[in-house]
């Protein structure tokens, strides 16, 4: 018999992942457990395994690693993030409200929204925008220069391009669902503007004031959600001049609130994280025993 | 607080549902739980959910019945009604190896291979093939006239139609690896020889004596596995001479045996079923509480 490991299946915005707590189970070989889980037939089905552990140092409180399906480990995942923050705090394992989670790309900070002894969401603190790129495309720091025309397909797409740790070209439209964001999202992904490709996203002001916005996720192709593409969208809206400092960004895995801070130039996000279901299951062969 | 039902995850041959104890839990609404809890992200993912239950006849020992993701129910599926076999045997449900499961297309048999109190492989009686519709096309019962040739994408394509309560065109090849299975399989899919649309099996004889065969399912596209489509490939391979009347059938999802048997005329499909991990989930809302 081998050694059954408990696992927590959570989603926000779409996004969903296997969680797991490091201190009641050891997962001595990550990469190989993400990418046997995470396959949908065969395994739990996911975007990822992501572990919770504790750290040893005073600036942090715990430590989040996330791996990709393929096994790869990810910097770092706004949406897994949130998710973090309910597990803490809904297991009982946190009484805080403000979480510093270490992650691969530095301390990251929560806010706990709670109410009822529930998380009904959380906020999460994405660090500042980069804009330089775009300065460098179009040779000046004005914004009200930030768009830039690519040419795709015989059309011009003209957009924003906004760094969150990683590379997005924001696109506003009129006409969104007549965009094929399958085509034209691949060809702009791979546009010799962008030597390392790029996240692509089109979105649209609804009535509503809010941002309806859809994602070509570079090396993923259309997801139903993109945290960073949600902030990077949020940042193109200032500064084009649509909306102002907030924006509430509707996505096909759910809706996030952004908030870009005049004082600090922090970006925050606010959104939801669900629990799924729990479950158990075998760690795959070639583990050794858990603890 | 809504009711959590206890689900056990399994798979044979790629085919993975969700398999829930009605005599523990009561799914109210199974339609609803299914088309839930079948969506990857937000659900548990799967290829629908299965509830095994008691009968009260004495022809039958236990009931099958099969949502769709859908949320359609299903007549029967061979590679599910095997994961229910290794279920009650290995949960102590039963102690039986000869399993009678009343199925919404009737009475299925199941005969469990044991070894070591566990269950290696379930063989599945899938009935009689049903050949008469190709006679309708080619107007003759002479087996060796079995071939009808179609025309796809300006190339020919000879197959074999059979029906395993679900129409099948099964074309053996030479060149598997180099068909566009999924250009070709929709295009035969909606062929006007088939009024009510067909599953489409690519076929071919291996090295080794296998067959392997890739699947087009009817509705569904490519498929890891069909067991259906695995019976209707090993008698096309005997009607055509390719094969006696055992087959192993290779498929993306893994191997099943199909015996023909010369006695009664049945098919009989041998193959894996799979524990993949067990887990707990709310009720959908508007489900009423369990039991």
């Amino acid at each position: 018999m081998k050694a059954k490991v408990h696992f927590t299946k959570m989603q926000g915005a779409g996004n969903d992942y296997i969680y797991v707590n490091t201190l009641l189970y050891n997962i001595a070989n990550p990469e190989e457990a993400a990418r046997v889980w995470s396959k949908p037939h065969t395994g739990i089905g996911s975007d990822g395994l992501v572990l919770i552990g504790e750290v040893d140092m005073p600036e942090a409180d715990y430590s989040m690693r996330i791996f990709n399906a393929d096994g790869s480990e990810a910097m770092m995942c706004g949406n897994a993030s949130r998710c973090i923050g309910k597990y803490l705090y809904e297991k009982g394992i946190t009484h805080k409200t403000d979480i510093r989670l270490l992650t691969k790309s530095g301390i990251k900070t929560l806010h706990l929204n709670v109410a009822h002894e529930r998380v009904c969401s959380v906020t999460v603190d994405m660090s500042e925008p980069k804009l330089y790129n775009t300065r460098q495309f179009i040779g000046s720091d004005n914004r009200s220069e930030q768009l830039i025309t690519l040419t795709a397909d015989g059309e011009d797409w003209p957009g924003t391009f906004v760094s969150m740790g990683n590379p997005h070209f924001v696109i506003f439209t009129e006409k969104l669902n007549q965009i094929d964001i399958a085509r034209i999202g691949n060809i702009l992904e791979h546009h010799e503007a962008f030597p390392e490709r790029c996240n692509i996203e089109f979105a649209q002001v609804m009535d509503n004031g809010h941002i309806r916005m859809r994602v070509w996720e570079r090396g993923s192709g259309i997801t139903m959600a993109c945290g960073t593409g949600a902030c990077a969208t949020a940042v193109a809206a200032a500064l084009t001049g649509r909306k102002g400092r907030e924006s509430v960004i509707e996505m096909d895995g759910g809706n996030v609130t952004i908030k870009w801070d005049e004082t600090n130039n922090h970006i925050y996000m606010t959104g939801p994280a669900e629990f799924v279901f729990e479950g158990e299951i075998e760690l795959p062969d070639g583990e050794p025993p858990t603890n």
